[in-house]
């Protein structure tokens, strides 16, 4: 045992997981993504900044804002998906500094005063909170189909009026339907990605 | 119980796991570095593009170029770290697409023949898939200690000298040392993170 973490933890995890493209109709509970918030919310990043937002799409009214922002081949199973989850980093995550990172009181308005600094910084760590919420997703026994395949700036505009936040990713959340999974695509041997110096 | 995970996973990669900031002197064998690489090289990416590359470096030598690098505050911590990560984005993703997606042949000369859209979405995807680095990290027992602190064009001077790739990440990873973990920071109320549409 190489891994610390137990089979079939690897396997709901990782091994069996796999990008959903249809679903069921069974819905996801707010009692369930409040499950996966409240674990996802505890993995790290810089200086806490915990830029990462969620907008969850419940209502169909909601989801029609969406729909004709997504790409063609995204459109119909984002309208069938009981859930849909906008994945954004907010701009101005300094603002919580203050209770996210008591210890530092300068960062709000030193080196986070910066809005330029604030994008930066704040999409790379929102985008690694994305990579842990598509995990916490599974984690919860439930298929995740992330998509990039939207117009952002249509997004942004459409949701994020105020252009605080800039999405990273939209999620379709729940049960894989009939047909859900395409067969798993090869990945690059460890020599390819590894370098060892 | 809400989430599938079981309770012990559950700790394991994220209630109990924090990031260190001391480390022991126990080695991190190459054979647990490919057992994490083996678990989350199955995570998703858009269209497989698997942008994320990783560097180890095991040797003194190499960990030498990269301790000047670091700022002042992760300089001690990643001298005495038994193996450092140099996470990275691959520019050049695209000429192992054939490999990764052998259903879409165009895309390589498509869509990301332009280097501006790999810079994009291969930083942004290589992100989620530090994301997943870092859970696996913790999967093989381990303590990671990711740190965004350090000279980024220095870094990649030095280490990807020929410009084919951007380093987002570096990562100590071992065992944790004595008074490795500093207290766990709060975090955003799901209130404060989640809207609900």
């Amino acid at each position: 045992m190489t891994l610390a973490l137990d089979p079939t933890a690897q396997d709901l995890l990782f091994r069996e997981a796999h990008t959903a493209h249809t679903f069921t109709d069974e819905p996801v509970s707010e009692e369930q993504m409040r499950a996966v918030y409240d674990l996802i919310k505890l993995a790290p990043t810089a200086f806490n900044q915990s830029p990462l937002r969620i907008t969850l799409l419940r209502s169909r009214a909601a989801r029609e804002r969406l729909l004709p922002l997504m790409s063609q081949g995204n459109r119909d199973k984002t309208g069938s998906a009981p859930l849909t989850a906008l994945l954004s980093a907010d701009v101005d995550f300094h603002e919580k500094l203050p209770k996210l990172l008591p210890a530092l009181p300068g960062l709000k308005d030193g080196m986070y005063a910066e809005e330029s600094v604030r994008e930066r910084s704040g999409s790379f760590n929102a985008t690694l909170q994305a990579g842990y919420f598509l995990l916490g997703v599974r984690a919860a026994g439930l298929a995740a189909g992330p998509m990039s395949g939207f117009d952002a700036e249509g997004v942004n505009k459409e949701f994020f009026g105020d252009g605080r936040q800039k999405v990273l990713l939209v999620v379709n959340i729940g049960r894989p339907g009939p047909d859900a999974f395409r067969p798993r695509n090869p990945r690059l041997d460890y020599a390819e990605a590894v370098t060892v110096l």
